[in-house]
């Protein structure tokens, strides 16, 4: 039987592995690094820093591939469904090209793969599609959420009470109902802004993990404008931002 | 300044450790280590064990410390407000006594810091109350909701889809509103009986990241009872227990 790893390796410091995923990954004959798709650089030069660092067995092989592209001018479930398709055939090929019937590839998923991220349910599908055997093993992540909080030094939830992970997109239809606190992910268009901001602390945070970490803190109604800002110069000067924040609506 | 190092270590595997959290233990000149409290000592062995492992320096030391017992009498909030309370001056105490001005001391926390964990609302007391100044660093760990999704093999949410982190106690009002994926935590109860069964699946996990780790898995409606005996029987067997779930609202 083939063996896929599917490791977590955090966001952005490659001291976030953990010793399990640097077992694991020293257990794979092939790690596969997607090379386009991210169209970010900066994430495939982590992939890459982590194996130079962490990989103490010569045999380990380094394979990068070219992701298929998502078609993006259809209906977004169809979209994204064709995509995934596409690449559970791409992945069908490494498999079959670079392990054995025994053999183990690694797959590096950014953060933790439980958490916005496409790669289990890909495998999921490999997985009934593939003309071998596979035996899945996933190896948890230090997510962009746990960064955040570490960072800003704060919970993330009050005492005893609820969190909301969710997306730019749902934010923009209104906070969640039910929790004081939401984690918002995905958001490529400071979604806040559509919310009342008098209500709200923000804690932001962009790069996390890196040497370009950016935080920001305080009353969504302070600070709102230079979020908005500080973005915008940021991604125009990397080329791409990853960013992510909790907002907590204030007691009272 | 004291510097007040944060490390969270992960739920039960030793191997959660990230680089990070073992470099940040190193730097510490006594790691603290809460002896009772926790009752259960099953948890304090997993934190000795990555000390007895992951520490290099020789100079390190082990304090190992009595945290003040909550009194359950009154009422709740005050309850854990005293006993926050109590715990920052043993914590203030434990400071002067065994570090130097510039010294740096290292608390273990359970998972990740962030998720229902006080060690760092207690820290913020005690950096308002200490006679002397503190600088906090916080490091991620693997949580329990990471390890979860890990051990199923499961993505946390479905596509773009936001998830609710939530409580036993919390459940029991009802399914949280306006999200079809919950994770449950601090649950004595099997507060999913509450439920209309027939319309979930759950994903339920305890001990997760050690070796007595168990898994259930399937429509709430088949294995509900299943859960709740073999919980009884495990929490029975072994003194005490820590689970935790995801119930998925099913489509249609
Ligand atoms: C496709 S999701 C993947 C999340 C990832 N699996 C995790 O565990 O964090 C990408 C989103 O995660 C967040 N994110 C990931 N890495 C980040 C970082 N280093 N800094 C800020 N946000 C990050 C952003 O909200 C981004 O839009
Ligand atoms: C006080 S909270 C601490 C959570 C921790 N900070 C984390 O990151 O997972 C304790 C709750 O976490 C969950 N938990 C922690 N460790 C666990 C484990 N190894 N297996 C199952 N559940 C666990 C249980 O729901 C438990 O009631």
């Amino acid at each position: 039987m083939r063996k896929l790893l599917v490791i977590g390796i955090g966001t952005g410091n490659p001291e976030h592995m953990t010793v399990q995923a640097i077992n694991a990954l020293n257990r794979a004959d092939v790690v596969l690094i997607p090379r386009k798709g991210e169209a970010k650089d900066d994430l495939a030069e982590v992939r890459r820093q982590i194996c130079a660092r962490f990989i103490t067995d010569a045999r380990t092989r380094i394979v990068e591939f070219d992701l298929p592209v998502r078609d993006q001018s259809g209906e977004y479930r169809q979209g994204v469904d064709d995509w995934h398709h596409a690449i559970a055939e791409t992945y069908a090929d490494l498999l079959a090209t670079h392990t054995a019937e025994d053999g183990a590839a690694a797959f590096l998923v950014w953060g933790d793969p439980s958490l916005y991220d496409s790669t289990l349910r890909i495998i999921e599908r490999l997985e009934r599609a593939a003309p071998f055997d596979l035996a899945i093993e996933v190896v948890p992540g230090i997510t962009s959420i746990q960064q955040l909080c570490a960072s800003h030094r704060i919970p993330l939830n009050r005492i005893g009470d609820p969190v909301v992970i969710t997306t730019g997109r749902r934010l923009r239809d209104g906070f969640p109902v039910g929790a004081d606190t939401a984690v918002v992910m995905l958001d490529g268009e400071c979604s806040f802004r559509h919310l009342d901001v008098a209500d709200f602390r923000i804690y932001w945070g962009a790069y996390l993990g890196t040497a370009d970490e950016l935080l920001i803190e305080g009353l969504l109604s302070d600070v709102a404008d230079e979020i908005v800002a500080r973005r915008e110069q940021a991604r125009a000067a990397h080329g791409w931002i990853m960013d992510t924040y909790i907002l907590r609506r204030m007691a009272g």
